[in-house]
């Protein structure tokens, strides 16, 4: 039997998903360049040996702390657990030594990766039609897909010009419209710091004028933070918006262990401390109703992960803040060395800029050239470089003559070889 | 701030979800009642410590048998990875060795459980509000309740009256109406071997039927197989759906490792062989189309999950059938054991009538009452005993005076325990 691509879901024939799979193939086909794609992790630190002790000290947590007896400590493991997840505990502890949080565990639904929370947040928040997901634009890939697979209508929301990350006047505006005609504003999507794709992060004082503007128009801010722990030198800690926020509850708040721990678990989490009015008296919380629709996505995530997860958390028992402090150097160490490359390849006068992120994986790279899929095939295929065109993360248009570098899983040789090829590169593109 | 539940998507306000929750309530209100209710692999195979057994298997099998660097196999386990999944090739394997399929790992895609593989089956196929989803009624409410998330149209086909599950004719009269209201009947949901939850089963002959049904009336086939191992002594092995649709590929099939390795890994895995039409003389499988939509769900399956049941499977050389026969002679047992207390408990002239399904957990008996909520509080209450309501597997209304019990989760004593206690509320409520 063959299927008609235009009688499958829409999101199949999405120039979205497209993209990302150009990506994927580009990337298999040239192994060997030197890759400026990957949003990944370093694997410096990954060791098989360690998930046997990992998940050793997670059971003996649940022995010791918990008490539990053997059989129970097996159905923990083994069976069908409970929805909102096993660890919500060790979460709460972490995030409370990482960000200062006061997260009651009950608020918190550990998830499939933070993608999975996504999705419940956009499936619980958006009804219908008239509900509008408000992004920042650029805008990571995993957001606007999640919202092209359930039908949503998505509206952009510029980022500040000059690397400030999300324009809270921007917002204010973008909801303004919305409600205009007739629509109804329900969230923003936004990454705080060191925003993927473009490495923007928002001053305190930005923070604090975006919670007012999400109050004022009854916004929710659905805030996602896989990047935070990985500053520049001289980069201040700022506080989450989740932290700033107190107990107004305007925040939902989404983490992920696959840049802290590692991507291969699986495991991130949502803190949806919303209260939900469930009519007759009773009341819940916004966390309560997002594992009702986890039920219908993956019942559960993997107790397994959980389990070696657990026990990474209980071995970083100061926070993993404090845990990747090694990884955040490394990282540290190879946007300066890409940035200085970039000032070394590119001087004065060129016609290429970028802008230097205070942290994070990535910084954007603007050329006087389409910086399309073709750029990119024949860049690889003839200078043996990856990278990532910008156009794929603006919802409506935009990003054309930029490109998105990221430097996490890279060395140092590497960083400095693959900006020599992309230079060599582009001053070809550009003649 | 708080939420008004009628502003969060229908899903949240559906009758569906609220059974499931109060299903969950009252089970764990009453931990020490009889329980009937969940649909859980029994545990007594259940060991901690052969978890870093299986983990170190598949790593074995990575670096022997396909020859992988120690860094090849660290990032296999730690990183990011193949969106279709790891274990495809070994899935494979398992499958032409249970069920004589020959399928090309290309066409696997390894899901977070089946219930993922459902979600993104019925996304793909279901486009608009004109695709309907037919399934066999009653159904899996995991099936329901991922169309309740997607708003997708379902229609109900009836079993066939004495146990022989859908019935084929049902299903043609229901494409025939679709089709008569302008709608597209896309595909047909079924669990062909001791459904869950009516534990009936098609004979050989109506799966033949079924399938001539599909072709004509242009359905794919969407078949569920958890429970296909778990036969009672006499019951003959019968081919799957996919395995006597030859080449057609009018069956998408859906696997599970919940009930033959453990539910803690959370694997399952879609076969979905349907060639895709791109347009422009491309074309792809319809696993690949899947594969995008999960990118926007849970971006892969643990790497963990699978390396872990990876090495199930490898240590299951001669396949799962053979590896878990222990399980199914007691889970037979069980079921004969209900069975007989039924019989015994019930003798002819009651009220009471029940199947008895040649083989899986489930069973369902019929009452002279509603077998609702209310009932079934006071059943635990009173009887410490707990069953589940047939009603919401119903999407269109039925099986108010049935209950499905489950017998996979307890030891023969506390069935004939269960038994009597049911018998005496049965009794009394009755009169």
């Amino acid at each position: 039997m063959t299927l008609a691509l235009d009688q499958l879901h829409g999101s199949l024939s999405d120039p979205l998903l497209d993209a990302m799979t150009f990506l994927n193939e580009v990337t298999a086909r040239y192994p060997d360049a030197v890759s400026f794609a990957p949003g990944r992790p370093h694997e410096e630190h990954f060791d098989p040996a360690a998930i046997p002790r990992h998940l050793e000290r997670y059971l003996r947590h649940l022995r010791e702390d918990r008490g539990m007896a053997e059989e129970e400590v097996r159905r923990e493991l083994f069976q069908y657990g409970r929805t909102k997840g096993l660890i919500a505990g060790l979460v709460a502890r972490t995030l409370a030594a990482d960000e200062g949080l006061d997260v009651d565990p009950e608020a918190l639904v550990v998830t499939v990766g933070a993608q999975e929370g996504m999705l419940l947040v956009l499936r619980a928040l958006c009804a219908g039609p008239e509900d509008v997901l408000l992004v920042a634009a650029p805008c990571y890939v995993g957001v606007t897909g999640a919202a092209r697979l359930l039908d949503l209508t998505v509206r952009p929301v510029p980022e500040a010009p000059g690397g400030g990350g999300l324009d809270p006047e921007a917002l204010a505006a973008a909801a303004r419209r919305a409600r205009a005609e007739g629509l109804r504003p329900r969230a923003c999507y936004l990454v705080p710091d060191f925003a993927n794709p473009s490495g923007a992060s928002l001053p305190v004082e930005a923070r604090k004028r975006l919670l007012a503007v999400a109050e004022e128009h009854d916004l929710l801010l659905v805030e996602d933070n896989p990047y935070g722990f990985f500053r520049r030198g001289g980069t201040p800690v700022r506080p989450t918006l989740k932290a700033l926020d107190g107990d107004r509850r305007r925040v939902v708040h989404l983490g992920s262990f696959a840049k802290t721990c590692f991507p291969g678990a699986r495991v991130g989490y949502v803190v949806a401390d919303q209260r939900v009015d469930r009519g007759g008296g009773r009341a819940g919380l916004l966390a309560d109703e997002l594992a009702k629709l986890k039920s219908m996505t993956t019942v559960n995530t993997p107790a397994l992960s959980q389990a070696v997860i657990g026990g990474m958390l209980l071995e970083a028992d100061r926070g993993l803040r404090v845990a990747t402090a090694g990884a955040a150097e490394f990282y540290a160490r190879n946007l300066d060395t890409l940035l200085a490359e970039l000032e070394r390849r590119f001087p004065p006068g060129s016609p290429v800029t970028w802008n230097a992120p205070d942290g994070g994986y990535f910084a954007v790279l603007t050329v006087p050239f389409d910086a399309d899929e073709r750029a990119l095939d024949r860049c690889a295929r003839e200078y043996g470089v990856l990278w990532t065109p910008m156009a794929p993360f603006y919802p409506h248009g935009g990003g054309e003559r930029s490109l998105r570098l990221s430097c996490s899983y890279l060395t140092e040789d590497r960083i400095v070889d693959g900006v020599g090829r992309l230079a060599a590169f582009v001053d070809g593109a550009s003649r």
